[in-house]
């Protein structure tokens, strides 16, 4: 069951100069920084509010580190903006299978490793109005520091 | 100051499929919807989680009442997908002043209503990395409802 917007994922070209702006206009500090060289992103975590099911909500942002993973082509196609948003659920694994028996595509055979050692999928923007969805999990030790 | 992620707008073709998606796929039902005329939109709020200052979490499904509304123009131009992010505050007044301080256009004068009898505002997404983005001050009696 999915139980929290997790997170709101936004593409940019820079992203320190993103997380400035973030921290100059709003206040809102960075969380958590990594690299993914699966996803082929840099990524910063700003936590932005707590949520009733014990988790968090963040923005994330996303800058590519080669022009062919999926955000590097999606910036050059569309520019900066909004790329995904992603909800919050206890059990991804059996989430993504009851929504792929529902008929919309999951992007992934078995979740991946998404920020701070959650585990993510994706479902088709085509099967869902629009909107690259993802499905994530938290690490039991990234809930912890919630 | 901002204190949570407030809602995600999404623009669609068909509201009422639209609502029925997200039903069918996700269990997500409504919490609440409205005609904006002003803002020439159709709406339905789905809450998807309370947040810890008290207010919650919405998807904001949105279908044009009109071609040559905002949103109308955004969907023949973009098709279907995320159209806005919004942040809520206890005082959209303040926090629009001082981010108009800070160089960022505020598109209206003065907040405005918004769903559930909030008041609203919007930051040009060329200013914000793409993100056409929101400010929302819940109405108190929305407020209790959460």
């Amino acid at each position: 069951m999915l139980t929290r917007i997790d997170h709101i994922g936004i593409a940019c070209f820079d992203l320190d100069k993103t997380v400035e702006f973030y921290r100059a206009t709003y206040g809102f500090e960075v969380f958590h920084s990594e690299v993914n060289e699966e996803q082929g992103v840099r990524e910063a975590m700003l936590k932005i509010n707590g949520t009733s099911d014990g988790g968090a909500s963040y923005l994330q942002l996303l800058e590519p580190t080669r022009e062919d993973s999926a955000v590097g082509k999606w910036l050059a196609k569309n520019g900066e903006g909004v790329h995904h948003i992603a909800f919050g659920t206890a059990d991804v694994d059996g989430d993504a299978e009851a929504i792929r028996g529902k008929g919309v595509r999951v992007l992934y055979d078995e979740p991946r490793t998404g920020s701070m050692g959650s585990r993510i999928t994706f479902l088709h923007p085509k099967d869902c109005h629009g909107v690259l969805t993802e499905l994530v999990t938290s690490a039991p030790d990234a809930q912890a520091e919630h």
